[in-house]
């Protein structure tokens, strides 16, 4: 007993941590000593006897229950704390997570970037994030005595998932284990009817809502908000599930046998006429610190989250009011960590808070690959009292589409696994297998993150994943600078603007919009061409050139204007129609017939997020340069008569 | 033993491989049944039953020893092969690597991601990539049995560092084992000077070289290849060690003696003038498909890379020179992953091969941030068979910085601990920390990337963090549009755009540069202007406007020029000053007296790469929209009298 409970303390001496969590792999090396005597020789110099590392591994099994015997205070002690010793690396504190789902599973491959160690409570032994984990405590998150084992070990506790024992929670705060976010936030957002009560009295912006506890009262709400009615169960819910819709009053008791009947706690929400929903991620540090990410667009198929759009596409103006209304509702709770906010956006532009997560959330998987700091990093710096890192997108454009299980067992398998391979394929996504042992249809699998240039371009590439054929890298490149004219007879002079593009591999469209003879397609064009994925517009026109000025009026990209040389005035009356354009309306004009600068300008342009393009073209002007001191040295040489008739 | 070698198969059996490697946990949940009943229910509910999983776990143990007593054909029939059975996810392919440095943990930090399952051969239990591996085999990939027994269990076998028993790889190759990259390379790449001799032989450019056996041969190289003469050991040789420079004859005897005498295998070198260190990460698939990273430059401190730069700042003349000398010394090798190619960049512009690594490299870490496929996921997916993904950038600069062991023990580790404190607090900062157990002088313990809009950014960040006090975001935001003017005079006008840049919190600076009473200002001004960060350069003049057409001719960045109206002409000839340049220099010109436009214009560029800015720009768009259409009203309402005179 004497040689266990000190192996526990060795267990979780700081020094000794590391190497007790290796131990299976130690006793594997003790038995390849007798396989030779290299080995052996090398075996010798390591810190740590593989007999001792035995120990240490069977001690590993009996510390619950150890824990179980000596008292809290005790085993606190001897449990790491953040304050205890000097910090080798980013950060010595232990992060404790309860569950261990994929939302863990990303954590831990977070934190092992900067050797955070990460312990799990989850009560599958082959959760996604047991593989990973520093230590997986197999057992229920909702199972208090568990927990308070748990806890021992942690020098902070957090969640991947909020339905958990928030009694002990609250318990263990009392005893000073260091919960982040707080107990109070967990039982605010556990309790669905709590939250929506609780934002309200905050000012939040929600849908219309109220407890029933029998049918008279479910009938009273439907006369009060009309139906569709949407019943949900307080506690417990999510992925729709806990959620039922009542069409008309007859529907009623149906909906509410599906939902468990009364005893479950139920309440109504007055049916919100959204027209999409937004996400926002708030993180929040230990300093009160709060950082938002951009606001997101969420698709759901069955109430699972299925596809999601980073940044949404929605006007600043709503993306700044989506954007407060996520601050207020994070600000309402206590304690560090990323918040999940998912709201409505309804048809008269209102802001609707739905629900809240006091976790990394599946509408912020995208930012792993298109954000400077992932959703999941920011909740290790967040709750391990690190400084905060930046939430911005690092790409303009993600999508990220959820694997859901399409079918049970292996042909569930067998179709995800053919989805997967046509993502490997599209060369700017990211495949996320989570490595769930067992597959159920609707269950999620995996997911995959397509960054891009434009909303337009990494949509086109997930519709290439989504056939059925493999897509190819070509097929997936969208034009990125659009050649417009007025009319064919200016494409004598435009086409040097196409020219200069393909030196540069720069891929564009060529197409005749005319202000004046096609106004609609002119007008669909310009309002188009930011969602299709186009950056640049060059604009060529000639005469009373209004082209270029109406498209700037119509898009927020940079329009390149080209004066084209009319019959008449010798191109000045283009130049000027291009160039003096109203305050608020600017058209970057080159000069009479120079579409070639109109193409330099773009590729220019260009090289603001393409660096390769500003080194090339550096090096044409570097090229062009040479041609003109060659010209000049011919001239030196031969002198001017003869260069004049060579 | 009947027992054990069934157990031993469904160790290997693909389905419980996975519940396999999760023993311990599985019998930490066996004794926590005894906790309480709700956990037992929970338990009862696992695939797995403890009892089972404990078996399992002991035969983890005993594996080797069996491996060893078995024949090869039957060990390696119950091993995982690409071949056997459906996959379920991504790969089900074991990637055994040899080595578990902090190139090793950062494999499988990229295989967690797609759930690849990684296998470690490493002596040291505590090795950086131990904590993460599916399996860690504790022994030296140096020793013939041990790389023998580890090669059974994995589908494909590869490096993370090029200094193992080839032999033996080579002996497994006969036998069918699966090695990418080949044997062969490895065998070239082990010894440096065969890796000359085979380059030189695929006619890629590298310094003249020669093998010496004695003094007198030494004598002779120094006769021929002149002083300092840099003399190298064959083998073993990586950061710097194996190397020793002799600059005179007189040194030689000392030099030789410092590499371990000359029987330890010596050539050579010619001393190779570079200005640069250059390096290239290319990856070749298993179709042969070959895809290069961007030339990154690499800044070495006491033969240790210290600093990597991406992209490298040279000209693109360079960088295609560079490509192209990494491809082909890359096709000139056999076998799939990705190999890091060493260049030096001499005074007179010549590409220079230093070496190749077959592996990952330090040269690559940034990838793992800045592109949109990391060298590690790329090289997992070389060797498992997957489609290369691509290697560009996703963000236009990056900078890598090797936290390098400062001191011994706990004073280094305190050393690097202020550093990474200070990494942390840069909002686009990344930091990698190996976990190494011990602290030694010079030591690789981790890296920090900073990835950012421009190397001229990136650097400042680096700057910022290396300084002793902490560095806050604002003082590391570097101005991204330059407005400058050739006169004070210029400023009433030049304001305006100023105006509009803090209307969309656009970093910028403002400058008087005149062409013609201060040339050498506009040059430098301009030819510093891209590597300082400037992304826009906004620049007005009137009268004979000559500015921006200089400035233009100066930088790739593109130039927005604004003409002012001088006293004469009326703007006109500051207008056609601007706009009319000849072909080869934009200038995009707006209209006159217009900086409105102009900084709106600027705005609208770097919407490009900011899809916020843009969203912002049609919201100004909207806005704008609505105060002319609530004129149009009040004009309606009050009538045109009332307007004009309220």
């Amino acid at each position: 007993m004497l040689s266990q409970s000190s192996s526990v303390d060795s267990l979780l001496a700081p020094d000794l941590r590391f190497r007790a969590c290796l131990a299976p792999r130690t006793s594997a090396s003790s038995l390849s000593l007798s396989m030779d005597h290299g080995t052996k020789e090398k075996l010798r110099t390591s810190p740590l006897p593989s007999s001792l590392a035995l120990t240490k591994q069977s001690s590993k099994h009996i510390n619950p229950v150890l824990g179980c015997r000596s008292s809290a205070r005790d085993t606190r002690e001897t449990s790491p704390r953040k304050d205890d010793g000097p910090t080798h690396g980013v950060s010595e504190m232990i992060v404790g997570v309860l569950g261990g789902g994929q939302l863990g599973r990303m954590l831990c491959q977070a934190a092992s970037k900067m050797a955070i160690k990460i312990m799990v409570l989850d009560p599958l032994e082959n959760c996604p994030a047991s593989a990973l984990a520093y230590y997986h405590m197999v057992g229920s998150f909702d199972d208090s005595s568990m927990v308070q084992e748990f806890a021992k070990r942690c020098g902070v506790l957090t969640v991947e998932i909020e339905h958990v024992d928030v009694a002990t929670l609250e318990m263990l705060e009392q005893q000073g284990v260091d919960c982040q976010p707080k107990a109070s936030t967990i039982r605010i957002i556990q309790d669905k009817y709590l939250q929506k009560v609780h934002f309200s009295q905050h000012a939040i912006p929600l849908p219309e809502f109220m407890q029933i506890d029998d049918l008279e009262g479910a009938k009273r709400a439907g006369d009060l908000f009309g139906y569709p009615l949407m019943i949900k169960s307080k506690r417990l819910a999510y992925d729709g599930r806990g959620n039922a819709v009542a069409n008309s009053e007859e529907e009623l008791p149906s909906a509410v046998t599906a939902l468990g009947g009364f005893d479950r706690g139920l309440y109504v929400e007055k049916w919100a006429p959204f027209v999409k929903e937004l996400a926002v991620i708030v993180a929040r540090g230990r300093d009160d610190s709060i950082l938002c990410y951009p606001v997101v667009e969420t698709i759901h198929r069955e109430n699972i989250c299925h596809i999601v759009k980073a940044p949404a596409n929605v006007t600043w103006d709503i993306r700044n009011r989506a954007t407060d209304v996520a601050y207020k509702a994070v600000s309402s709770l206590e304690g560090a960590g990323v918040f999940a906010v998912e709201l409505f956006l309804t048809g008269d532009g209102q802001i609707l808070l739905n629900e809240v997560a006091p976790r990394p959330h599946n509408s912020g998987h995208h930012t792993i690959e298109s954000c400077y700091t992932s959703q999941y990093e920011q909740h290790l710096r967040a709750v391990a009292g690190l400084p905060l890192g930046d939430p911005s997108m690092k790409s303009p454009a993600a999508i990220m589409y959820n694997i859901l299980g399409e079918d049970e067992g292996e042909s569930g398998f067998v179709l995800a696994h053919q989805l997967i391979k046509r993502a490997l394929s599209i060369p700017r996504a990211t495949v996320h297998w989570y490595d769930k042992p067992e597959m159920r249809k609707q269950r999620k699998m995996g997911h995959v993150t397509i960054v891009g240039s434009s909303l337009g371009e990494v949509e086109e590439q997930l519709k290439a994943m989504l056939k059925e054929e493999c897509s190819s890298y070509p097929s997936a490149v969208t034009p990125h600078v659009g050649i417009i004219m007025g009319s064919d007879s200016d494409l004598p002079v435009m086409k040097d603007a196409a020219r200069i593009l393909n030196m540069f591999d720069v891929p564009y469209e060529v197409k005749i919009v005319s202000a004046h003879r096609t106004p609609e397609v002119m007008f669909s064009y310009a309002s188009s061409a930011w969602e299709r994925g186009i950056q640049v517009i060059i604009a060529g026109a000639g005469g009373a050139a209004h082209l270029p000025g109406m498209v700037a009026a119509l898009t927020p990209l940079p329009v390149i204007g080209v004066p084209v040389r009319a019959s008449a005035l010798d191109g000045l009356d283009s130049l000027l129609s291009i160039v003096q354009m109203p305050r608020g309306v600017p058209v970057a004009t080159v000069a009479i017939n120079n579409a070639t600068n109109a193409g330099l300008l773009a590729v220019r342009m260009l090289g603001i997020k393409d660096v390769d393009l500003l080194a090339r073209m550096s090096q044409y002007q570097e090229d062009t340069k040479n041609d003109v001191l060659k010209k000049a040295e011919k001239l030196e040489k031969d002198g001017w008569e003869s260069y004049l008739n060579p």
